[in-house]
């Protein structure tokens, strides 16, 4: 007998005999990835007593899933985002010590180069939507400012839209910046009430929220990157705790401690400072980044 | 909070709130088959504790396996086979009554129409490789022939390939044929020797092959697909016992039942009365059938 086997395939040896071809690989964490992925997919596959035609349509709906990403569509990530994974991923890698801001995920969104603006500028450029001021301090988890924060904001418009998904319709870089802190850690700036919106769903994975009778919505949020010297960046959302569909974002990437309260404003002396016309809204959230372990 | 929801994910309680999704689906069956995928993925994640870079990596992996499938080739029913995915859903489908021939993967290489031939007729249409007759009965488990039994048999020629791996190379239904049993539940016939070969491996389950210090063969066989009125139908091979990757069978389809003695003959008189030019090898090997469940 080889010494790269145990023993011929049985029911009951399975993971044993797969995994057991494993002991040649090079790359000991390959292996080991593998050899957990394996022993989980025959534990799934003993629990499911899958038949053949069952199997068929895995195999079929992963291949769908594959042909369906392109430049700018990668729905493997819209799957693993709808399962929760990418969101456990992230908690993962992301344990925060207590009190500071916890993460949640990126998205596909984000744009490398969105311009640095003012303290106070107004990121919707289009006009279009319902006022809002966004702001707070960035914080050490003493409490005490952090100056020189970068913050990457970018959020969708009033239609659940973002710029990149409307290119000619949006101009370039609406409702996006970067801020940078002062001394006191202040930040703050003016945008629109963002609004909910779906992840793509005409391709296998919004099927399978379909036949699961799940839908696709996220609830409003703005989300942030934001990152200074000495500081573990801090990727996250704010979330509109009003939405009808905070308690079944799409993605799970709703958390308690990332709910900030939208409120709304009339108070004309304000609006005027501000240069809005009307009524708006105002957020207020502080941040609280935690230190880097070198 | 929502009826459809059990609060907010956490890396604690991530299965039950994804899960807890799915209460709305209609299909029962789909329900349970995304309840045990959603739980095993999740533990695998907690167990590897991936980072976003691997995470981003099995993305792209599986991406890369979607779109290397197209009309000829299906990628991810290779990564289903490497990892023992379809011999462990083969196995739980056929479960044998004791006394049975055992089953085996099916293979890509199946075709529908291939011509049935008078027992005895050589399958092999390019004289290529050493000559071989292969005989045996078909029987129940009492041991009784079991007459018009349909044997469906196909296999790679000496070089590994199969005919339709080779269209304009080899002649169409090269080493392929359907033979039907008499009273006497026996068949025969003669072919060539095949030769173990490899899976395909120019895609990304043949690099992740390489990656983990594996190697794509597999043993010679022939493959099989015997039916008869009022027992199941069985998909099987036979392996040759002394091929060099019998114990390392890139697919795990190898089962100590399926290995049928290739033995080499030097007899000038059953030589001539095969129409053989000198040596041959003889394979006799007896199948099984169960009898239906109703
Ligand atoms: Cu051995
Ligand atoms: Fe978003
Ligand atoms: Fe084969």
């Amino acid at each position: 007998m080889g010494a790269d086997e145990k023993g011929y395939f049985t029911e009951g040896n399975s993971v044993e005999v797969v995994t057991g071809r494993n002991a040649g690989a090079k790359d000991e964490r390959l292996k080991e990835v593998m050899d957990v992925i394996t022993r989980k997919l025959h534990e799934a596959v003993k629990e499911l007593e899958p038949t053949q035609e069952e199997w068929m349509q895995a195999i079929l709906f992963l291949t769908r899933t594959g042909q369906m990403c392109n430049e700018w569509r990668q729905e493997f990530i819209l799957l693993s985002d709808v399962l929760g994974v990418s969101m456990l991923v992230d908690a993962i890698n992301n344990r925060k010590p207590s009190g500071a801001s916890e993460s949640t995920v990126l998205g596909p969104f984000h744009v490398a180069d969105a311009p640095e603006l003012p303290m106070g500028a107004n990121i919707c450029l289009d006009s279009k939507g319902e006022d809002m001021v966004i702001e707070g301090r960035i914080l050490d988890t003493e409490g005490k400012p952090i100056a020189n924060a970068v913050i990457d904001v970018w959020q969708a418009n009033d239609e659940g839209f973002y710029d990149v998904q409307q290119k000619g319709i949006q101009p370039d870089f609406n409702l996006r910046g970067i801020f940078r802190t002062g001394p006191n850690g202040h930040y703050w700036f003016r945008a629109v009430k963002p609004k909910y919106y779906p992840i793509p769903d005409d391709g296998p994975v919004g099927q399978l929220l379909g036949h699961l009778g799940r839908h696709p919505y996220r609830p409003a949020h703005l989300h942030y990157i934001i990152s200074a010297d000495g500081f573990e960046t801090l990727t996250t959302h704010i979330f509109d705790p009003d939405d009808p569909y905070i308690h079944s974002d799409a993605v799970f990437g709703v958390k308690k401690s990332l709910l900030a309260k939208f409120n709304r404003v009339n108070d004309p002396g304000r609006a005027k400072r501000y240069e809005f016309a009307g009524d708006f809204w105002e957020v207020a959230h502080n941040f609280v980044l935690a230190r880097s372990r070198t």
